[in-house]
């Protein structure tokens, strides 16, 4: 028999593993709830319709469809029924055979605007609700992209205020201090980016201008304006938009020169007041010195954006990583699935690249990796019943401990206890039984003292 | 465009229902770390040649499989390998295309053997884990059956003491009791139920007997008698059972009877002297008032169990509902993957049946329900900004707050209020801004007064 193997792009956690990112979905819950947020869970499979030509010709393409085998044949009319509806979604004549009806889960945004629409008699809007649950995509797998990975989403549904978009900053901006991680967190509008297609004179190239410039951090501006002359734009027009992305100072300063530049474009003034508004928002929950930055070259590439989006990236001089998180408003997602007129905004955070980042820059605390903080050596007989009750007071008094379940010779179990890190190991043996105290083993400095019972329960707590 | 919909089966988990399965899941968490349990999370998916052919021909069929497609093509060499790779696991050749390679996992025990054979040289022994994930089965969904649903396992691997097995007892009997669900623990040893098969001089029929006798709360002795007579036991036989059958008692009187009957059965003394062992250092273990009742009926239906076996049943008399927990010895379930002689106990809790039972019983803690303990009302303009400060200071405190995003009309506001649930509404209105107080409203009593940011803090978190 070969050995057995994982599919390429998934991943088995470690027990190290599963308490790091534990740690880290614990953290942001508690961040959440204090917001208001609600958790949500979807099913981890969808109709497939209900996917389908929701991301794109590439992002169909990666969907993982799951076999209809094991499943009771439909009826005839049934099936005459799903192919009608898939024709509606799809727009081609579905004339394969129906192999697949079912699909994994792609994204939580998907999911989140089908739960809307159905439950729409039932929640109370504006709806906030948090999710954190895993998505899978057939992508191709490299180093940090996986075939299953965690998303982390947080979303308000119902309401047009800039607050929400204050306060998901201030998520943001709580849960990264939270977690130890320095970020920057980037912030603009569409609407800056429809205006700059305005001052080219070319308001019908939003999207490619929004295209290329999301590169600015990875190809410079030479290779932006070269992809911008590519898709047609102007000299002129690149000449406006490298005026644009010359700007520099704070976020005020920032905003004033641009409403000099744009103050003919409708878009461009709508955008700007955005900004001042969700910066003011901001800075009244948040007074103290914070790390959101206007960056008007800020594009993130998903078109369903239609006003503020944000992007954070770690501020650590020493960690090289894309986006850890990001986010924005659009309008009408649930329109999607027939509910009309319902404008969102959210974010989302990159759990297996703050994890990263996190192990990088070692900032998960220490006392997680331990598990059992102390361990029982076990001498048989009598001082296996004496140390069977000691394990009972300890575990009493909240301490993880556990015995070694056999008698075995005392190299195997201090073994044992050192390939699991544990650092405390307890001795009974017949004279601390007798005694009815315990003999203490540090294996770290390796010091060895013998005690109470009261004394090793509260040595293990301290 | 239909309303949308999800797979029959699958199930979305509303706030409230996330909460309350969240508050299971972590009080056995921290009860499994407490016990020296470790954390383990393996991928959704697992290579299909992993999991084929290890839950018999119906478990086959009920495996969900992913498609191929979105996938790179593969190699005709690495075809021709895994369609070699295949028929020594299925004995069968593979002769359709390959159009599935991967599928969903269908159990917690499959993949944990995998683990442990591809991670044997890193890990401890004995390995003791826990995992807490879903699973999928394309069963007919029926009432409280799910195609995805949740298994929570804990096991230890490479250890025969019997420790495990009365560790295992002590984490039910703990568990249960912290989540205040009243519990009935059977025990009994398969190797009893191999000396039943001796007792009847048929000791190849005990796989027959153990299906019949599974059905003993099910159909009742009569109905068992007649399957059995079906499955070939001769009448002398029968009455064997049924005299070791009507064997009652508490655990000691049980025991002593059954190996009175069972004196020249050497499986059956092995099983009298697993059982009271186990009863023993579950005995120096958890002194107290304990739910193990010995039950020499109970089968347990999975064939891969060796030695103790163990089930749980709520034992409130106004709760219908069949096991919500169960496990027992198995030998070598890691050779199904090459590695050898690693015997192994283990127990499962039956989250969605707990779930149901707590919600029944009304034992889910009142505050899990809440979310947000506190709404600030929206009165715009400078109170809107004031309101934004007292938010920031609520939160600060640790009180989960919002505010209503837009400046709505308050009747809205307190609708709105009202259909979360939320208990207390805060009114920042002119009066309260001017002098630096606020007005607390309790959705409640009804009750409303204005007091100092300090009391309204001090009387949220009480």
């Amino acid at each position: 028999m070969s050995k057995p193997s994982i599919p390429q792009g998934t991943r088995d956690f470690s027990p190290a593993e599963v308490r790091k990112r534990q740690y880290i979905f614990d953290t942001l819950r508690v961040i959440f709830e204090l917001y208001g947020f609600q958790p949500l869970e979807t099913p981890s499979m969808e109709n497939l319709v209900t996917l389908t030509g929701k991301y794109g010709e590439e992002g169909d393409r990666l969907i993982f469809k799951i076999l209809n085998n094991g499943l009771h044949e439909k009826k005839e009319e049934d099936k005459a029924k799903l192919h009608a509806e898939w024709e509606k979604v799809v727009s081609k004549p579905y004339s394969t055979p129906v192999v697949t009806e079912r699909a994994l889960r792609y994204d939580l945004t998907i999911p989140f605007a089908r739960y809307v629409v159905m439950h729409q008699n039932e929640l109370a809007f504006p709806f906030r609700r948090y999710q954190m649950q895993p998505v899978w995509r057939a992508d191709r797998p490299q180093k940090g992209r996986y075939r299953e990975f965690w998303q982390c989403d947080a979303d308000v549904v119902g309401s047009t205020s800039l607050i929400n978009e204050a306060e998901l900053l201030c998520i943001y901006q709580s849960a990264f201090a939270k977690l130890q991680v320095p970020v920057t967190i980037k912030i603009n509008s569409r609407k800056l980016l429809a205006a700059l297609a305005e001052l080219c004179g070319m308001p019908d190239k939003m999207m490619d201008i929004t295209i290329a410039m999301d590169k600015l951090d990875k190809i410079g501006w030479i290779g932006v304006a070269n992809e911008l002359k590519e898709r047609g734009i102007s000299d002129d027009g690149i000449w406006q938009i490298e005026k644009v992305i010359n700007v520099k100072g704070t976020n005020d300063e920032q905003l004033t020169a641009f409403s000099d530049i744009m103050q003919h474009s409708a878009a461009g003034m709508e955008g700007i007041n955005e900004l001042s508004k969700t910066l003011a928002y901001y800075k009244t929950l948040f007074p103290e010195a914070s790390s959101v930055v206007v960056d008007i070259s800020l594009a993130r590439g998903l078109n369903y954006y239609t006003g503020v989006i944000v992007e954070v990236v770690c501020a650590h001089p020493d960690v090289k990583m894309g986006s850890i998180g990001g986010g924005g408003r659009y309008d009408d997602l649930t329109g999607l699935f027939g509910l009309k007129g319902l404008s969102g905004v959210g974010v989302s955070f990159g759990i297996d690249r703050i994890y990263d980042v996190m192990d990088e820059l070692k900032v998960f605390p220490e006392q997680l990796a331990e598990g059992t903080q102390a361990m029982l050596v076990n001498f048989g007989g009598e001082n296996e019943t004496y140390a069977l009750q000691l394990l009972t007071q300890l575990r009493n008094a909240g301490i993880a401990a556990e015995i070694y379940p056999d008698a075995a010779k005392f190299d195997k179990q201090m073994k044992y206890a050192n390939k699991r890190g544990i650092v405390y190991v307890l001795l009974p043996g017949d004279e601390e039984r007798t005694k009815g105290m315990v003999s203490v083993k540090n294996f770290v400095t390796g010091e060895q003292k013998m005690v109470s019972v009261a004394e090793a329960v509260a040595l293990l707590k301290g």
